[in-house]
């Protein structure tokens, strides 16, 4: 079990978040060994924790200070998101993830359907656990129903060669600004501050989430696949159409089009020139403004943040910031 | 959406059935059309409701009565067992189910993969609306927990021909027993019954569910599929080995190893021999015996339970001897 080097500079939530780990792993009770096994090194195989790290540092905000209830919290948190990652694996068809197979790729799909459900469970068992009271878990299971409506809609789009940049970044709130938005909300209110600052937290969560998936996105037009251990533009192959292509079809359709429309049946040589095209047509720079947009709303709402003791606004501040101008 | 025949004699469960059926529809606000519509269709296709119905009639003990919340309860449970089924066809690779398309049949597994998850959180989310403590939502995550660990754990048992009787008692008690289980003694807890009740409750409904989930075993070899809308022996062909195959291999494994252990390639002729074989070798008829005795310990309790003025104790008695002594 190792910590991402991400957190080297951060002594509190790197101890929080080997706690973080060592919860996951005590709350995965299954009997199949080898299920056990291959969730555990999932888990283990240096995953950022975005988003228990996000749920621990607004954890400090409030005046009820309850330390192992804000890791007990973090750990369901980076749980859940877990469970749709192994859902998610299934749906791409990926063998690949954080380097490792995939639980779909080393067993099957019918083992990682039952594990992430196993996942979700552990999930809300350890949250009806911790958390304060049935409201905020009500709260919770709406987040988790608007992120499968997100993942249903994008199953909706794909192949859709007219998306626009509306009902793309419709589903990309549903699919993965909704969980940052929970993380940072939920370490707000759990820790006892009003409703109003959780409500101006998770707005900074969905900023952050926002700018993070189109970064993501990016990526995939920017760099090789070696180094995100996921091969390059299998999403486009499989009609998963994201920003920067959705800018470049909207500066010209006609040389992208009959590349997109061979779907299933690209070759590496359509997706090298998919991938340029993109960059060429502006596609990538267009992206890459909006993420600036959303990145510059979040830290300005954290600049205006009030100060504590543990400095946890600068934190917040500083982690964001390489968060979100990350280039690989 | 027409409900099961066998509530035909029961008026006031009929009713809060089909507010229960009614209120699952309401619960399910999924903006994909289609798989909503799928979704509606399962839930109206006339499935026996038997948790649910067991739910309610538990629910007249206790002192606090709220039928809404019963309701509601009875809807959650319904949810969580169809967002199991959806899952099991997945992996079951089954295409009928309740003589319609599956979902994983009609769309494919990846739909069926997020359908199943959506109500998984839609029936959190309706019980933490409702439910009357935290500690009680954790009971319910618990054995959640169990039945996804039994359900991994039947995985692990395909094509085990060493199969213990034992082995399969933990697999159904897991996957079938404990929602049985769950059900009986959510609705005697959630009406303020005492724990002491609400656990020899929850004892009946793992003897129904145990008795259930035989009966339902032994059916694949006491009738051909049409009746149950599924076709014959298609399990023992995915290496699913039930109670009457397991008895049958302890009376003769030498005829019945051989057709067994061609998996997948068994034939329709080999099927049908499989099916001869387990019925003269006894299995069919050693496994009714186990089936009377759960069945026979469930009607004891029951008639040992207090009375009350809705005589739900007299309808328990009869619902639960006719599903008890079903043969199609």
């Amino acid at each position: 079990m190792k910590l991402h080097p991400i957190w080297n500079n951060y002594p509190q939530l790197q101890s929080e978040l080997t706690e973080t780990l060592k919860l996951m792993e005590d709350s995965i009770q299954l009997k199949n060994k080898s299920v056990r096994k291959a969730l555990l090194e999932m888990i283990g195989a240096g995953g950022k924790l975005l988003r228990p790290a996000y749920q621990l540092l607004f954890s400090q905000f409030g005046p009820k200070q309850d330390r192992n209830k804000a890791i007990a919290l973090a750990a369901a948190i980076e749980m859940l998101h877990t469970a749709t990652l192994i859902h998610d694996d299934i749906v791409d068809d990926a063998s690949l993830r954080r380097n490792l197979p995939t639980i779909s790729a080393a067993f099957d799909n019918n083992t990682a359907v039952y594990a992430g459900d196993y996942l979700f469970v552990a999930c809300f068992k350890l949250m009806s656990g911790y958390t304060g009271t049935l409201r905020s878990l009500q709260k919770n299971a709406s987040s988790m129903e608007n992120i499968l409506t997100g993942e249903l809609g994008q199953m909706a789009d794909h192949y859709n060669l007219a998306i626009t940049v509306k009902e793309y970044l419709t589903n990309i709130s549903g699919k993965t600004a909704e969980l940052f938005a929970l993380s940072c909300s939920v370490g707000a209110f759990e820790s006892g501050s009003s409703q109003l600052f959780a409500k101006n937290v998770s707005d900074i969560g969905h900023q952050i989430g926002m700018a993070f998936q189109i970064i993501d996105d990016i990526l995939d037009y920017t760099q090789n696949g070696e180094g995100l251990g996921k091969p390059v533009l299998k999403d486009v192959q499989q009609g998963v159409y994201t920003l920067p292509l959705i800018y470049a079809l909207h500066a010209d359709r006609q040389q992208l089009v009959p590349l997109l429309e061979k779907k299933e049946q690209m070759t590496q040589i359509d997706k090298q020139k998919v991938y340029q095209l993109v960059n060429e047509l502006g596609g990538v720079a267009k992206a890459q403004q909006l993420a600036n947009t959303y990145t510059q709303n979040a830290l300005k709402k954290i600049e205006n943040l009030p100060n504590d003791s543990q400095n946890t606004k600068v934190t917040l501040y500083q982690l964001t910031e390489t968060l979100l101008t990350r280039t690989n």
